[in-house]
């Protein structure tokens, strides 16, 4: 088995204009594409995190590739870990949150559980994982490293970008990132307009324009 | 398809009086009766809400009869929707919190998901949720407004009051309200006995004379 | 039917230094022992709770049995409730947690649901469960008072020693608690030189030595 | 507390003509309402039901009300209990289930376990239930009986026409019967005709039409 | 680590007296104890089991003790497998049940997954599992042999007897295998007087006396 | 957006080598991967498929994609849908599958939930699905067709073999159809042979040969 360890990744300044916005709001702006189960959050809703993939494949109970993962990423990062949506292990603790941020990396995106989470909020490393969960992990199991991968009921490849906040985390392809910015900055702005109608005292249906809609569907109100 | 917009409500004041009891003590002071399967959570755990039902049904992942509701509900009334449990969607966010609070809603209790939770907090609007999730809906099927509804194991009528706070929901029938009161106040004076009591030292044994009852039911304790 | 209320309890010194390492770390120290599902969690993340386990089982929904334990605990005990993993019960509330407050007792540690948790965080008491309900339990059905008991996929005796944090709970078992306080130290020993080792730059191949263990695996690196 | 005893039923000749309809069709026939959540299955795949509902509500764990309703329901009525979705409790076994038989009682529908399924496949009783539990009742709780219950996350009225067969359990109110039979057979004979293009080498998008609608949506099709 | 390989087991003829009653009917005859959850069943629901329990943990995704422990158990014997619940791993398969055969063991329960399903059917050893799950096992972690576990919400201890059949498995302590025989058959004669009851046409209120019941809980029924 | 109904598939004799090994040996031969989780099975026992994966995307409750791709698969191929793992869907049933049928697909695998089983069961077509469900899809959302797909935790790619049976799916992909033949047959043998030796009475520690792996690990057993 051959592992990759070097990938390619957006450019800073593109990933650092995309962290701007939230989680929802690149979701949607993107054609509602890219958001990971619900399952899977901050372990601190104040945690926020926005990088390139760095992905690895874990058994179950497993996390030898974890480790090897740290390894490799590099400064601004973020490992993303497919490890079969187990949640009783804690593959993750306070020494690899040390590891992290000794290396720059940015975060941590797992579809198992994690530990220490009192001293990783300490720490400040941002985490996203699917449980909290003190049992402990093996060293075991080789499996793919940087390859796509599927978490949350999508496929991420390493180098597409991870953003993650209180809500949850979406996933853009490398590819779409200046269209993903561009297209979350329009709905920014429109839903700013919304809000300031809505402050005016308008009502959805009036702001959405729904009349029509609800007339052709066949609705009446009895107002 | 006709739609009604115009509920009964009970009286404010009566609101007011019930608000001011938790939402564990109103399930027990009516009889173990109306409280939500516990799933139905605030999104801040300091959020309460009080206030009659403004009920709607939504299709799961879709949002057009929210928005309905939204803009017919009252100053005061808690929109509660009931769209079949589904966690995967977030079919409430900032623009339309924006939206209820111009609009006087006191809150909303949903079985679907929600979004924006970092700013619905900072806003202040009280809502309740099965799930936070990022995935957005869609505006395609008609379905009832203030019809009997079907939410976390209740049928919430229009009109019916919706109370939660940190522990989860409770409805009262609207015609239960006065009863709901004032044994919710005779609960909470014998509860400040017991606790007064257990302050003292005794046990829950004494409390409660539990120990004709044990005997009862042939419990012999070896002390 | 005949209780037992009177246990074997470790020594408070050595309680006093258990609890001085986290959930996580113990279960570790221990081989990866004790851990209970990570399902039960305290209701307050900075909760913590150490100290021997008063057992009682419950049937779901009766919350008769743990009145009779807390009447019979003594201070520093942990009651451990084993209820059958019913999550749709409220049976531990404000009134008895004064009740805990009163008698000494350390905290308790459910499989089923609580609530009043707004009142027990304002009181301090440590509560770890597996659900916030608001449902009402009645006073039914007799049930073992410390026998040994399965909570979270682990058999507790009373005195084994519980010990519960942000991260979950783990149990030590009687006789082993002056092993679990050894390793625990020897495991937080190591680890710090692992810290250092990270905060030097190495990388987790490097601190665990992992390149033979995967290089025996077949495994090659492409850098 | 006052229990109703008498409902009213629909004509048995309908009952008679909406037996021969699936749930599945039953359920798109009257707009896609009254659907069961899929959890609640027969005991036996081959089983079927139809007749009204004779509602009732349980406790979780306690079937003294469903042993009320037994004596009360009248031939042809099919028991629908709702008793909070306890998975771990066989609330109906091969005794009922001999009353059920012998008082001509059309069948049982519970959002809680049952028990003695292989002698109540044996004896024939229709039964529909979320899970199949040895664990006991107790006879404690009054509640409800023909009251609005809710079940599957469907408001189900005394009366009402209960429809179950393999693929799950969907209920027409008592009002819409007729409309039911008569779109019911509506969407038969359309299906009939879907089926027999099908044969004839059509595919789904001619015989549903699709082209129009996915254009319209900007779907290009690369063939 | 040291292994325990013998163990006591109740006499024979007991266990043939005890497997002639349902696993409901013994779980009732003891007290309403001893069911494991209602997730482990039978892959096929023909198959029943009765045997003195042969007790094995194995961690999660890994089988080398469930291999150890058909090594050592002896004919008639029925291995339990407690290894976290874990759903998604096929620790036991044909291989496996063709050594069970060949050595006499009477069959297996475990709260893991298994595969083969089709073929361990064809061969008729019972297996009752929480899942049928492909997804293979490692052999890397010693865990204990006959040393009481946990497996479905019960505590099972090597030489208790296991009782399993359509419905799912109850456990008997070892010390009240007589006990458990004697009150199964006192409920299996109460119950068919009951049913005889029934055929006569007597209802639940009549054969269960429940009218004084129900009267002192406060019911008014219509009738 | 552009659809892919063009795939490229491996060679049918290929494919029919395949399909003699059951999906746990597949499963293992090619070294423990490509099983789909648990929950995606066959509705009913006795189906298998084996065959080229024809993938579509559906959102949760909608299937136009999912009649599009059966308008455009070829005979033998296996339709895969990723539809959000949402259970409450019958997006699938005997009309569809008659147009499956006329048009030689091969069956479909599916993470959401199909309807009319009984019917489909007896027509003969191989589903695998996570649930049965009654409910009614809409026909509103455009998704990809024949891109990577993720489905019960596994990425499929168009043209990927999917092979299901009794105990769940697996798939393997287009470029190690050959190395799976292969492997299959070689761990077919294997387990011959070890049946072999357990039929002779020999035990899994002398058929594994694990008495130096547990020596190894530190395991004295007692015998």
């Amino acid at each position: 088995m051959k592992l990759t360890t070097t990938i390619a990744r957006p450019d800073v300044a593109l990933i650092d204009q995309l962290s701007k916005f939230s989680s929802a709001t690149i979701h949607e702006a993107q054609g509602r594409l890219g958001a990971l189960d619900s399952v899977i959050k901050p372990i601190d809703r104040d945690m926020t995190v926005c990088g390139p993939a760095f992905t690895v494949v874990c058994a179950p109970r497993d996390n030898i590739m974890l480790q090897v993962a740290i390894s490799y990423a590099e400064p601004g990062d973020v490992i993303v870990v497919s490890a079969g949506e187990y949640t009783e292990a804690g593959s993750f603790g306070d020494v690899l949150a040390n590891a992290c941020l000794a290396r720059g990396i940015a975060g941590l995106v797992t579809d198992t559980g994690v530990r220490d989470t009192a001293e990783i909020r300490r720490l400040g490393l941002p985490v996203f994982s699917r449980s909290v969960s003190i049992k402990g992990t093996v060293k075991e199991t080789l499996a793919p490293l940087n390859e796509p991968v599927t978490i949350g009921g999508q496929v991420i490849r390493p180098g597409d970008i991870v953003r993650g906040d209180a809500d949850g985390v979406v996933v853009v392809r490398r590819e779409d990132i200046e269209f993903a910015i561009g297209s979350s900055q329009a709905r920014e702005d429109a839903e700013a307009g919304y809000i300031e109608l809505y402050k005016q005292g308008k009502t959805p249906i009036e702001v959405s324009n729904l009349r029509p809609v609800l007339a052709a569907k066949g609705l009446l109100i009895d107002a």
